[in-house]
């Protein structure tokens, strides 16, 4: 905190600073954890109104070359540190959105700017390689002691792309030559004439019309093939031509889950009877299914470890692959480095696509008849980032130096117990809470979302949304339970407030 | 040269080393000019037969965990400088492929070094923003100093994407809520229920038929969208589901153009009727045009600005956008900044996408209306990288600081003449040479071009190959009339070996 200060002096007159209001002056190291940031502030700070004027006057100018319509607040990473994210305006918050869910190990983590500064980074930067082509001699190394070393069980290769999109994508990519691989007879079968005349005018056979399934409220990425597999809101796919792909239905669960365990389980059953359906009669074959382990962005549904080995099941059944999406839950927040390691599942999935805490992206897999039968089918100049690769090597071994993901298990655990007793003292305020032994992936409903995610930069929190009435909670992983007591005291005064 | 040398003989034995073959003993500074890279090798050095011991070894590492079947070659970029490309052998290549044209300045550039270890560029790579929600402070300046000081002329504002194929995408998308917008009367009208239901399903009019418009041969990017308006080759499309699109005929132009003046120009007239016909006939309605100014993974297809710029009058008096694909013409390689800087036109393109040698990617625009009417329409968790922008800003500076647009022009004439005169000696190995007054963008034909590049590395020399029969060429923008001479000098050793 003093470093933070030092630094934020410079910018604000020594006058204003009477002005600055701690916000909680209770001690907050209650858990008696040691903090992982020496230097994180010990409360959120409020400096002036949010936005205030110098976040206005940099909007202004922003929004003369680049769309800030979406902009949620423009930020100094310089003065952010751990779990606080500053403003322009000495506006200091505890941030438990963390990028939509993509910071892992805090602001300015010590160690990642170790990594930062490497040779082997700087090289990465200033020599980007096209992968497939010209990989740098120690790429291997750097998968092997990165992302592999993260890899789901029973996957052992990796593609690797930019962000979610392209990383579902590429995965669909890979889902679709191999059907048609297996519909052909195998690798060996040579291309038709037809498929070579056809595939140039975006005809079947060569284009076929095969198609991916996911689930109602979905949500996999924005680009034209991942678009068609999003199924959240109107606004994130209107006006966009999409293909004609079929959605299942995911389970709309009661909430607490304990408490409705039968009826929960009947509606699996019946979107896993549903689901199968589809897939044996939608007209466009499908080559294989999609899920993420908990809808994030459509509003954070879950179904239970029975319904995802159904899904298992069903696609082996019907030949179909399976992809798990974990770009948002991935990488430990919900108490496990993946999600879909809550399942036990049988077999692995076919894929698993990851991105955001990850840094960089792409998929996992294990079968080697995914590689498609001939180079260059799965291509770009990139492929990826090693800079970014580099960075999620980093990620993971802070990981594991401070055991985080057990740790997020444990501060979940303790910061839903919380929830609850907020929940039973507010029950209209906070409904559907959801997320219970998920780690810190927590979610509710609320009547007036909106508004709570709004006046939550008042109380000195940096909150999201989900869905239609979800407030989302995507605390970095160096959250700890002290954050979790200002974050509890945080809900009840915007609460109070509604 | 003697930095690189020092550096390689730590993995090399000292006995091995003289077994390294240089090239070429002739002086190559025969012009004079003064190299960019002090410490670059004078000429190629071939240690081994390539792929050597190491970089098979290398290889087969790698294979366990990444598809390497497109691999080129292993590299060893901390022992790359300027114009050369190492390998893990100890050979050291001449590179006029820059990582399928993707290397503005030189390997381990020293300025973009500085930019590497900046503190600006570490706080971006530890802190990595989701930039549509919560941009840095000096996000404006970054975006001012460097994408935005190189915007094509007329082009004012920019939507940052991660590599070529979503920076298309996302033009496409913003082009279709564009001509939906003008359909519904402006952006104050409200979707209809209808719209708002049917996109959920994926079925028009929510999700509407509407169309892109590309040109046979082209290559606009492999995601799904991006692949619908690619028609290169069918091993980049076999097995992908693709839109129902149109693609209008690319001018099939004889070489050299100036000595088919008149058949060249009936024959782009024909294209252009054609392209007009298919925008008013085509039934999923056009919302867009797409075109490289040179169409590179194509087959280095050339046409004039006559055509282009027949093809913004099409566009404009059709209602259809007008996107230039600058992806690998684009930063400085034809001898302007911009290759449709080359054809004067009346307004400029609607919308402008890049990448490669950006080294990060997106689209520039200039009409706000261009703009999507409401937040959260075009938008995703990272909208770009700013460590990538940091970079581009980097290479700009480089680019002025050196004058390496003026210089690759005046480079590429010097080269262009070379080829002219070993076209005349060798007419049946260099057919319909062809980038003439375009800088350092030139290729030709060759009946045996995959014979011809795989030979170029007993030469010393990198070299790539683009549609079926051309060998491209793609030097940096750091490329010397003394690297022109060993270019030329090779192409003669290579012909006479095939």
């Amino acid at each position: 905190m003093a470093a933070l200060f030092r630094s934020s002096m410079k910018l604000r007159p020594a006058t204003r600073l009477s002005a600055v209001r701690t916000l909680t002056t209770t001690p907050h190291l209650r858990a008696a954890e040691k903090p992982f940031f020496p230097d994180e502030p010990t409360a959120p700070k409020l400096a002036t109104a949010i936005p205030g004027p110098k976040n206005k006057a940099a909007a202004e100018k922003l929004d003369k070359v680049f769309d800030v319509r979406s902009l949620n607040m423009l930020t100094d990473y310089t003065k952010s540190t751990g779990n606080y994210i500053a403003d322009l305006d000495g506006n200091v918050l505890l941030d438990v959105y963390a990028q939509i869910a993509s910071i892992p190990v805090g602001y300015n983590n010590p160690h990642l700017r170790k990594v930062a500064e490497s040779p082997e980074m700087i090289t990465s930067l200033i020599n980007r390689p096209a992968l497939g082509n010209f990989p740098s001699h120690d790429w291997a190394d750097i998968l092997n002691t990165g992302i592999l070393k993260a890899a789901p069980k029973g996957l052992n290769q990796v593609f690797t792309a930019m962000a979610g999109s392209d990383a579902n994508e590429t995965a669909y990519k890979a889902a679709f030559m191999y059907y048609r691989q297996r519909e052909r007879g195998g690798p060996e079968t040579e291309f038709t004439e037809e498929e070579l005349e056809t595939t140039m005018k975006n005809q079947s056979p060569g284009s076929p019309q095969l198609s991916i399934m996911s689930f109602k409220s979905a949500f996999h990425g924005r680009l034209f093939g991942s678009l068609s597999t999003t199924r959240s809101k109107p606004i994130h796919k209107l006006d966009i031509p999409a293909f004609d792909w079929p959605q299942a239905p995911f389970p709309a669960l009661k909430y607490p889950l304990e408490e409705h365990a039968q009826e929960n389980a009947q509606e699996e059953q019946r979107c896993l009877q549903e689901t199968e359906r589809l897939i044996k009669e939608w007209h466009n074959p499908v080559a294989a299914v999609i899920v993420e382990p908990i809808q994030s962005e459509g509003g954070d549904n879950h179904a239970s470890p029975a319904f995802f080995r159904g899904l298992r099941e069903i696609t082996k059944r019907n030949n179909v692959l399976f992809i798990v999406d974990e770009v948002q839950t991935g990488v430990g927040a919900t108490g496990k480095f993946w999600a879909h390691d809550h399942w036990n599942l049988e077999t692995p999935p076919d894929m698993v696509t990851f991105s955001k805490k990850a840094q960089t992206a792409g998929y996992y897999y294990g079968n080697p008849a995914l590689r498609p039968n001939k180079p260059y089918r799965q291509f770009n100049t990139w492929m990826g980032d090693p800079a970014r690769a580099l960075i999620f090597r980093g990620i993971i071994e802070e990981i594991e130096r401070l055991n985080l993901v057990e740790h997020t298990a444990a501060t979940g655990d303790y910061l839903f117990a919380g929830l609850e007793r907020l929940a039973k003292q507010y029950p209209e305020h906070l409904q559907n809470l959801r997320g219970k032994g998920q780690g810190t992936f927590i979610a509710w409903d609320t009547p007036k979302r909106d508004e709570f995610v709004a006046k939550a930069k008042g109380v000195g929190v940096n909150i999201g949304g989900s869905g239609v009435s979800a407030v989302r909670l995507r605390p970095m992983l160096v959250f700890q339970k002290h954050h979790a007591d200002i974050l509890l005291e945080s809900v009840e005064k915007i609460i109070k407030q509604l």
